[in-house]
């Protein structure tokens, strides 16, 4: 069995992002986990390293030679950024590497390059000619893919549709497989307070998710619900289920930081690869300080590599014999 | 400084009610808090306490002499529940007791016997001729008081107005200085993801409700707000604030149930006096087996024995004596 290949990219160079990837790759609990290979400028990493006197890893170079301010919302920082999400996106087609994970790129410097993109998802999406993403929190026992993530919550409501939600379902199952090894039970929280009561406190439940979760089923997906939230999360925390679908962004949101502050890692769903990142951004103001957390860096580069399962593995459990 | 007074009523007899209360009263680490007098049908409970061969408390007579069948929804269970929240309202108009906790009501009884009320606090609020409730949800650090409760998610949204989230603000504020004594720190909860994002993610944060807390603000209470819920709960449950007040039901249920399961009290705010009960239903289905698990129904109790602070220590607080 091979080791999972794991590519990172640097995110926005000015930022917190290659020195949390270099003090997580440093970590003896982390670096060894599988084959890390960093994407970005390596100036940018070379002046990190330094620094901090951490040793350089691997390094796919991306990005032109000049130098990125630290510190500040540049768009230099937000080209860095995209040349090194655009070489991943190319690596991972190519399937050079089994999971990408990226560091954090701001809104406010994609803005100030004249970028499109609200945020790195949206980047990712359109780079890999992908569409319809979902986003899965994962963070101690809990993972959650959403429904709709950052809307008005009028909106989320009207996203909540029988096809979307069999998307995200579908989308569940599948990550839960990566993730698992093995066909997850999938349960996916009501809208309404107490799932609707059967239609009285409001029609979503009855009209949209439960049908979705009866098509999931008639394709063998191990869904079930709409469930009241309130009792679903705890219900899940203690290890009842092994995803979560919520409706909206707070309704999941609110347990995973709950349960595990500063060690989220969110999973983009639906792109052609598997992409992880840390659920906090650029932190301009800490960066190259040496002061900022690199847990949920962390717990994004563990769970990257723990989410990789060799084919071979998969057929040598299915044949019933050990590899 | 005298004892607190706390009425606890029977609820349905045919449920769980009256036995939990026995056993919570029979606890010695709750029995001794308070000056507890029970409200219901004596036959009733003297039939629990014997069957479970538990002391009798104190009891004001309420109900009439006719049995109640124990184990399922009867017009008769919830006429004896309807009794007694009846003389309990009238001994707390007339100040016979401090604090009222009440016994579980089932819905389906009430609609057997023909009451117009879905539930309990409905029951109370048209008996003490009182409007325009709040709950309020205690669990382990977490005190979290709704906008809105049982509504459909459409309905809490356009209930989230700046007059509505002000008198909840006020309402918890009051809450907090009675469970508290002192003024307490109230964090308002956003309704939109990120809290709206200034707008971005939907109107309401910045019409509604950042208007209420500035509201809420020139009238003396330490209110901040609106945050984004899914930062706001974890710092709520590490003490960073004394009270949350939290757009809709789901919003706050799930953080509150995730951390205290089973362990549950809910607050009812703007009646003319304190009422608490525990967070679970009737459950016919265990009631008279002694099966049913007396936390939520402790909880409450002491909670309730813990809310009461005597005008005098107030007095004597604030001119800085110890009594």
């Amino acid at each position: 069995m091979r080791k999972p290949r794991v590519l990172v990219t640097s995110g926005d160079p000015g930022g917190i992002g290659p020195e949390l990837i270099l003090r997580a790759l440093a970590d003896s609990e982390v670096g060894g986990l599988a084959d890390f290979t960093v994407v970005g400028n390596p100036a940018s990493f070379r002046r990190d390293a330094q620094a901090l006197g951490l040793p350089l890893p691997r390094i796919v170079p991306a990005g032109g030679p000049s130098g990125v301010p630290l510190g500040r919302a540049t768009a230099e920082g937000a080209r860095a950024a995209v040349e090194a999400a655009t070489a991943a996106v190319a690596l991972m087609a190519g399937r050079d590497a089994d999971v990408l994970v990226t560091g954090p790129v701001s809104k406010e410097a994609l803005r100030l390059g004249g970028y499109p993109w609200p945020g790195q998802t949206e980047m990712l999406a359109d780079l890999s000619t992908a569409g319809d993403l979902r986003v899965l929190l994962m963070a101690g026992p809990l993972r959650v893919v959403h429904v709709t993530a950052h809307r008005s919550l009028r909106a989320a409501i009207d996203g909540v549709t029988r096809a979307s939600v069999l998307r995200t379902i579908e989308l569940a199952d599948g990550a839960g497989r990566l993730l698992l090894g093995r066909a997850p039970r999938v349960a996916v929280a009501g809208l309404n307070p107490h799932a609707g009561e059967r239609g009285i406190l409001g029609d979503e439940d009855e009209e949209a998710i439960r049908p979705a979760v009866a098509d999931a089923r008639s394709r063998g997906i191990d869904a079930s619900g709409p469930l009241s939230a309130d009792t679903l999360f705890p219900h899940a925390a203690a290890g009842g289920t092994d995803l979560v679908v919520a409706m909206y962004h707070d309704q999941g949101h609110i347990p995973v930081k709950l349960l595990a502050p500063g060690e989220g890692v969110a999973v983009t769903l639906g792109l052609p690869f598997l992409r992880m990142s840390p659920d906090h951004g650029a932190a301009f103001d800490i960066a190259g300080k040496g002061v900022g957390r690199a847990d949920s860096m962390k717990a994004a580069l563990r769970a990257a590599a723990a989410a990789f399962h060799d084919p071979e593995d998969f057929d040598a459990d299915s044949a019933g014999k050990s590899s």
